[in-house]
């Protein structure tokens, strides 16, 4: 590749590349058939070029899914509790369904102690407070973050991961009633 | 090697040599740099003897780690169910936590297609099946088996991948007073 006379640009455009390959790429197949060379056919971005900037095949991947995560659903604002915590244990359960599901699993194994996913994971749960503290200023009674994380995403994951079978949005909603039916009792 | 005379005998003494070498470097280090030949190395049987016997890496560690789980603490019998509950859920805790912790998650991810995998789940899920009974037989109102592994199970795996952070004894036994305070709601 010749200098780049705009680095920012040109450097943003090949990030986007090559992230949109990965992210293909694990649509597509197994994650242990992913290399680099792949990348570099399906980007059209030079191996060497990928390898500078990013080193490894798990940083790579890393970044990739990282942004995807980031690029997530926004945390619903329907006016209610019960409105918004149903809608975002459906598109939580649709999100681990799609085709993107497992990795958000896999991504957390790998990427639990990277910077990059402690920043995803924060900023989505200051989102999240954000959305229990609309609720408390209506005065409803919302849960806290980990009662909402336990009891309605935890076993979206779990059906996902164990049982290797996702959960429809009905069965999702049934995990809302069980967070407002413990705020209740 | 010789042929053997007593093909049982020598062939569950191998067959548990690896499996041994297999957990032991799982638990020593990352899964990705474990090989067959490391597996060999440990175990101190040829590698051709376990390429003939299990074929693949994949297929050699789907069946240590089942084997690995099914030999997993058997479910309690404290004579309540209250009881029962929190001994399971302190019990799930602490293996989540263990130095095998990290291979439940990822053998699930490997192996939820698996036989052996599906027949260990199957086992499992009948052992507590049963655990739920004897409260039934004893005029307690237990939770169904997915509610119990809804409440209690789900929330204690997404603590140690998703917060890459297993809790502890006390904050499993909260899972308890919740399921019960279902229960009783």
């Amino acid at each position: 590749m010749q200098p780049a006379r705009r680095p920012g640009g040109r450097s943003a455009k090949v990030r986007a590349a090559v992230h949109d390959a990965v992210i293909d790429l694990l649509r597509e197949e197994d994650w242990d058939t992913l290399s680099i060379a792949r990348v570099a056919e399906r980007s059209g971005v030079h191996q060497a070029t990928i390898y500078r900037r990013w080193g490894t095949l798990p940083a790579l991947v890393d970044d990739a899914v990282t942004e995807q995560l980031a690029k997530g659903s926004p945390v619903p604002d329907t006016g209610s509790l019960r409105g918004d915590l149903e809608a975002y244990a459906m598109q939580a359960a649709a999100d681990v369904a799609g085709p993107l599901g497992h990795l958000y699993v896999r991504a957390a194994q790998v990427s639990t102690r990277s910077e990059d996913y402690q920043t995803f994971m924060a900023e989505r749960a200051v989102q999240l407070e954000v959305m229990l503290a609309r609720a408390r200023e209506r005065g409803e009674d919302p849960p806290g973050l980990l009662e909402l994380i336990e009891v309605v995403l935890a076993p979206i994951y779990y059906h996902a991961i164990f049982f290797n079978r996702p959960i429809g949005p009905e069965h999702a909603r049934t995990y809302v009633d069980r967070l407002l039916r413990l705020r209740a009792g």
